[in-house]
């Protein structure tokens, strides 16, 4: 195992350098295969040729200052592999039968990650056979009698343009055994995993089943989230879509808020652990007042409390917009009993409902008239077609997903790294959850953006 | 006052000609004045003119039908008074002032009109000094102390690419005398008022206080609402844009309620008496399944009602899509006494919260798994600037708006019918509220779109 | 035949009144029929019935005047008949086979018509026979060799969200009897025709050669053509998204134009005989200094000539942005002998490159430094998707055309009029051209918009 | 000077890892500086801080292979400078007074980055005074006769909804000692220069001129271009809005090909040297057949020509789209003599309408009936305000810029490299032109997505 760069007086300039991904610890990055790839590989070349080999890698860390101590203690610092197609590969195309599966909440752009697979199987590769398995993990368990879907190209030919899933999606636990049972049924060489934290853990069951067993399936893996909340990828895709919808609903709130005598526009915006589009979304419009994000969970009362500064800027300003995610505040809606839903996601209590009301109890309270506009975008920006950059993202992802699996590598994330596209293992992505590093420039931004140095948090609780 | 066509037996036809708008009385045409206009109009005009008489009219029905009723019975049937410039005009524009006021809720658009009226008035017809009054009329009454907007052509440049008002708005009730007093003292010709039914009421009281105090102000109304339910305009100002929003909000409720098993995708939209929004967005798509709206209040609870429906659906089509119009089911959600806004208005309760809440517990009832999505775009709808469609409504009604002021029309709102813009008096606007006819063939299509035929519907109340 | 209204001496209101449309003439409204309608409609009804008699009609001309006029002379004005479904219908629709074919260029919405058809004709009538004839009028012919495509619900379920024509669509003449032949060969009852002036007059030929041969073959025409040119219809369907396009291309020239020293922006925009995409654009927008459409045909040079302006423009203001329609100043860039295009449509000559370089040139001349950006849109205007105004309208028309095809109704136009969708005899459509009115107040708005008051126009040439 | 990474034999890997920037040359780091910072930074901090100092630096290749060979030849591989907010400035903030000039063609974001400058000097630093050069470079020259546009946040608070540069650009050299005379005549500190290659040429003598002189001001870049075609910066700002408007573009294109006979969609592009935007879009798609790029320069004649690659496909598919940047085959459209533009950049012939024209020859030639539809969305594409990305691409690159000026450093670019902002010398960043590398995944994935891999290519020429 690699330790990870440790320079160690000065971690504050680490800090900064890896800011918004909030890495600090060692990663392992060796990526598991199924055995020698030896088919030469079907795909068209140019005279030079483009692939890539295993020794292609791409430094975790790109700051100088790690190489530097790499070079003192005579180690190697860790490095991605890159991704990309092999000159050889090991699967037999024509003989190939591979499953798609999308599990989780929607997000943006995850029909141009299943067109971009299946197009590249079956142009680039030659593969015929790819079934789409319907609503999730359970689409495997036969119980719940759902049939595949077949993926052909002209079935995949126009999905890009819709937002959502056209293979559906579903939350909840499967049995390991019985997805592994079904893909030995199916014939089936690849499972392309397109998901999040808890479908990763999933997955990485499943390759372990695999291995147990001795099959050779592999197992690839695209990170999807909404929150942009896996480790180890820079961004997730689908990402910038939502924070351009979640802008729009910002926009219309600053608007309602300037529209009203001491008007207040509160918008609530999705971000569980992670509290990413709020905050690059304030970043974006610089006309918000108050982001709340869970990793600095906020004081609602007294002195430096949410209540306080609020109606210090209404009586300075005349309106305010404060921006909430919806897992900030949590110690101030959640229940006795923790819920949970099928995932096995803790159920959030509605910040965003809770502020509406305790907003207009304090300002009755105080004597002061506000006119507070509530808005709750939701579903509505995750379920949108994704915008070009997301696409193609997307269409990236799913051809290195491709690459990745013909060659026989397994257990893998594709993954965006310091500008390339490498593969990350599933089990180093679940390891922890990617979150806003309260040290970092880009919270730094928020705040110089908000202006709400003084807006009093809590000491952070582990996720 | 003329009698508007009544053709005996055969109601239903006339029912079909009149759709939309339901409109069946009698009404009143004729627009007051200030006095006689005898200043040559300063507009540049072509050769051959293009000015407007008192006598180009627009016939209120165009029913073949009553025109018949009529021939027969030596009758003239109602015709509007056509907008435009007209050849003289009653004020003397180097000395006039006028001054624009916005109340009540925000609505795509209402900065186009702002910016048309100054425009016109300055570079058409030379008015120098044009006030906008802030946050509705409590901008008149001294107590609030709100400054004036001094509103020149720079100042209102690119305002209509924004959307909300740039001049504020508020609700709610202020004292007539006091009004008119502050247009006296500011030595107000034009009040131009931007604004719905509550402040037409309000307007229509300020022309008769300037009548008793037999002052020269002239009052014109450009009817603003985003429910679409003003009577005698066949379409108010950003109702396409917010139609266009809708429609945004329902394609996510589709991609999500068809992305999970059992999906229903539910979409609360604006509409507190009239259900324009959620039908027009309804007949737009042509994806919803049940579109529920105040006009026809829907049964919730047994056969025919609307849980049986959806449940029916659920079991038949595996996803259900449902628009609820805030204003409808009221009986469901309406407590013991009436709360009201600062405008009059009743409070309404949330049906959007109750259904969702209801549908959950009536299939946990029936052990049905469901995956319900709730989306209440509410105020996004109402924020967004205007689309090109829209802007160019509002110029218009807002250049017409300036040739009736300046005509010396008052009393009177700028309305569009039948293809035509046309004066209509302010208390023939506010007699009743527009409707969806459930008649007409408008709310035929809704029907046949969603298939909701058997939806039991309770007796319809007087709004 | 009905006269249309004539009132004598004052024509300058009548002007008024019909502006936009240039209606001037009779107008012939009686509907061919195919024979008695006896079969009762299967569409669903509610109890009070929705059903639409050939007695509902709608005034073709909404002025009073008119009225009052025909009142005098004891003569009934003309009114068309009101669209919508009859209650007993010609065809039985178990044994019925439709056509739909799509010629001349494309226009946002018309996969939004085809949709609209095929639905209205399986869902409410249960039609299960409807053919999509390929590229135009050729598909009719065997020589092409072009199958035909069966269109299903399945198959038009998600074609609205695409610009162009599934279909495919081409232009030129083809011969009347082979397009008949093919019509009985297919044993097609319903043809549905989209398309534009050139269609239609191969359509009103094809409807003799039907009553010729004795056929029962109903055709119904839906008018499409970008330039909103064809006669008897308010508004052509993709026009507002044509014009959104038009105002995006014209905010890039206003942009380029104040970017840098003397700017000028030159746009040229769809409009081979009327200059409505031109002018409502540049009413939309109003940042246009010039607007040159062929009703009003520019000078070039000299004294009140568009180089003189346009040079004073940039030396007073420092920018300037010019919009022509593609049919404006055709004498300066028709060549001797004119060439026409397969539609028999005379080639126009390219103003907008004539323009670039004729301004390039003069102001070298004048040794003034400008810049200028030319922007030519082109087909970018007419291949978007509708927007959500355009797929209501699109929707509402095909529905029609199929209410008025199964009444055995032929040789008709489905057309919005006086706020209502009508039937309108395509020979009355095809006997002129709409065009801009240069004495209506909308051209006044666009020269109050521009200020080219002074700008010298050509004596007007007949289209 | 640090030697960039060679590591020997192996070359194509490294192709690899570089791809898409075509880096291959040792490459200078060192930012110059006026002198030592003392002034403490008045940016609020949190408690424990987040200022970046000179020792964060971030290796400008991120391949293992680089840092191995490094490893050996006990070498230290290039790094660029972390950019961000230092703990001592240099300047005065109270007494500083800055500049702002915008050159060359427009791009999207432009005002977005003026606004984040004049933002960050305000309300970061308390600088007061910023002035905006109208017109670019000579708005230094007293000849032109242009005052200068005060900057303040009020001015800018909406300016970046708007595309273009509300302080005008323009193209063209102007005396290097006059520009420095300006500054100084102004007093001004810090000079911020928005421009591409040519602006950044000026630059550079501008701040060798004012090392001359000795004058403690400084100079800091802002890479902007359209093409992307800046060395040492990943993507510049405006490009994903542009690639956005560039496949609106091609989906019309394609919409038109396949909605007639033979139809061929031809676009034409912006990209001078550089076809980054039409590969982009032509990723992005997937729905381009042949993608034509300065990098690759196409045969047009005989066997592998383009002509008969076009005319094989349109037998073989019906239809086909076409996408050429305007740099592209210049070797058929340049005249015998080179024309050059103000900024002294050669004139390219118009490779769109040479296509279009021979592309008509030639099907009339072999007797094929073809559709051609020719788009040149041209300025539209640039013109546009930025998508949200760009914005908050631009938000970062004005703030950045900010802070490395006022830490007293000059002759620098803002970069975004390797996911991190860094500072480049200007120095380096003229050094060369951005192309695509024909040996890279990226050209890889057009010829995948276009399937041109047969298109010959004339050998490349030196750029």
């Amino acid at each position: 195992m690699n330790e990870f760069c440790h320079t160690g007086e000065d971690t504050r300039s680490e800090i900064d350098l890896l800011e918004d991904i909030g890495l600090d610890e060692s990663v392992e990055t060796a990526i598991p295969t199924l055995g020698a790839a030896k088919v030469p590989s079907p795909l068209i070349q140019t005279e030079q040729g483009h692939f890539v080999s295993d020794d292609n890698r791409v430094l975790v860390n790109v700051s100088h200052r790690c190489f530097e101590a790499a070079l003192k203690a005579g180690r190697t610092p860790p490095s991605f592999e890159l991704a990309g197609p092999r000159r050889h590969i090991y699967f037999d195309p024509t003989k190939l039968r591979c499953a798609i599966v999308t599990a989780g909440g929607l997000c943006p752009g995850i029909n141009d990650v299943i067109r971009a697979i299946v197009l590249a199987l079956y142009h680039g590769y030659g593969v015929r056979s790819t079934f789409g398995i319907r609503y999730g993990l359970r689409g495997f368990i036969p119980e719940y009698g759902l049939p595949v879907m077949e993926l052909t190209p002209e079935r995949v030919e126009r999905i890009h343009e819709y937002g959502g899933t056209i293979l559906g999606s579903s939350r909840g636990h499967q049995p390991i055994e019985g997805i592994v049972d079904a893909l030995e049924r199916m014939h089936i060489g690849v499972l392309f995993l397109i998901g999040g934290d808890g479908t990763f853990r999933a997955g990485a069951k499943v390759v372990e089943e695999i291995q147990r067993r001795q099959l050779k399936i592999s197992v690839v893996a695209i990170p999807k989230t909404i929150d942009n909340d896996i480790y180890l990828v820079f961004k997730t895709f689908g990402f910038d879509t939502a924070v351009q919808m979640a802008c729009e609903a910002i926009r219309s709130a600053h608007t309602e808020a300037v529209g009203a005598p001491n008007g207040i526009g509160l918008v609530k915006l999705m971000g569980r652990h992670s509290g990413f589009i709020a905050a690059t979304a304030t970043n974006a419009l610089r006309e918000v007042n108050f982001c709340l994000i869970p990793e600095a969970d906020f004081v609602l009362e007294g002195e430096g409390g949410l209540l306080q500064a609020v109606e210090q800027r209404i009586r300075q300003r005349g309106h305010a917009v404060v921006v909430v995610a919806e897992g900030a505040g949590q110690r101030y809606v959640r229940g006795d009993k923790e819920e949970r839903d099928a995932s096995g996601n803790i159920k959030l209590g509605d910040i965003g409902v809770f502020l509406r009301d305790r907003f207009r109890a304090h300002f009755a309270e105080v004597g002061l008239e506000v006119n507070l506009r509530y808005i709750d975008p939701s579903y509505i920006i995750r379920s949108v077609p994704a915008n070009v950059d997301d696409s193609l993202y997307c269409a990236n992802l799913g051809q290195n997903a491709v690459h990745a699996a013909m060659a026989g590598k397994t257990g893998l994330m594709v993954s965006h790294w310091n500008g390339r596209y490498v593969h990350v293992p599933i089990k180093e992505a679940i390891k922890r959850r990617k979150r806003i590093n309260l040290n970092s420039r880009f919270w730094m931004s928020v705040l110089e953006s908000t202006g709400q140095f003084n807006l009093a948090v809590h000491p952070a609780e582990t996720p």
